[in-house]
């Protein structure tokens, strides 16, 4: 039973800087004495938000659809992106809502700060649920961002997330996180 | 409304490879006609299972606990790694679980698969559930690899899974379609 134990790190380099990420080599010492080398990705931290429309008695869903380049066609999310330096994640949900959907947040609630994967990247996965919604006007962009904004109803969002063009694997943890917020009666 | 128009990629330049995946450097053109320079990781295919022990009329599931290095601590999680060359993803959840955690799977039932990061990332993780499970003795690990198996209930994992050590996003998406498995009633 030594998997929880932690290993010691010896010596860790910067070998490229990719923009998005940086690449990190490190020498660390395991449970057997060991040295093994391991390749780790410095991101910033991201944020994601579900944000949740009320209306006509009933809860519904601001989504986004982007065309994502590592897949090599669109997905349907929930806004989010990076985390600016200096930034508090829950500036960066609101912030991105924003620029993404042109709506306002009145109101985060965090739900968890998963990795988003823990064997090779070092940053945490904010995720929110943004409440209280104000239509605030218009996205705002990056250059090279095209983002489509939807609004669906809870249930019909929920079944889908999971199978594509909902198939973007971070999204469905923040269902995942979404749903048990649900379930615990939406704790403020 | 562009968000799902495909880019035109110009070129792709692999520009280094690290072992666990490869990073290329792609230049693309987007609906505004303009080209824009995105980096993707090439890493081969990933493989998880949610391997599922019927005892005494309930379910209990079987998970691993290992020291991750992007994160710098350990995490609790189903089973996994990754694709070899030449395999295909279930034969690789199956002999991940083996290797882990010396259970045999009787039956595996894909569940879906989703890019573990679209943005940047070209690969897939293959999420699976085993079934009919046979305790087949030792684990048989890597060098570096030191993995703590555990069996918990069904509910009390499932209730554990998003929350420290269990925060590995991808094992939150892992255990959606998990649950969404059960709710549809464990279809073969």
């Amino acid at each position: 039973m030594s998997g929880h134990i932690a290993w010691k790190d010896v010596s860790a380099k910067t070998v490229a800087d990719y923009g998005i990420f940086s690449v990190t080599e490190r020498l660390s010492i395991g449970p057997h004495g060991r040295e093994g080398r391991f390749v780790v990705l410095d991101a910033p931290e991201w944020a994601v938000v579900v944000p949740v429309l009320e209306r006509g008695g009933g809860r519904a869903l601001v989504t986004v659809r982007q065309y994502r380049h590592g897949l090599g066609r669109a997905c349907v999310e929930f806004p989010g992106g990076v985390v600016e330096r200096g930034e508090d994640p829950a500036t960066a949900a609101a912030r991105e809502l924003l620029e993404e959907t042109g709506y306002r947040a009145g109101r985060l609630v965090a739900l968890g700060s998963p990795s988003p994967n823990p064997a090779f990247m070092a940053n945490r996965l904010h995720v929110f649920v943004a409440l209280d919604l104000e239509s605030a006007g218009q996205q705002s962009l990056d250059e090279h961002e095209f983002v489509d904004v939807d609004v669906q109803p809870e249930d019909r969002v929920l079944a889908a997330v999971g199978d594509p063009p909902w198939d973007h694997a971070l999204m469905t943890a923040a269902a995942w996180y979404y749903r048990r917020w649900l379930e615990k009666g939406r704790p403020a």
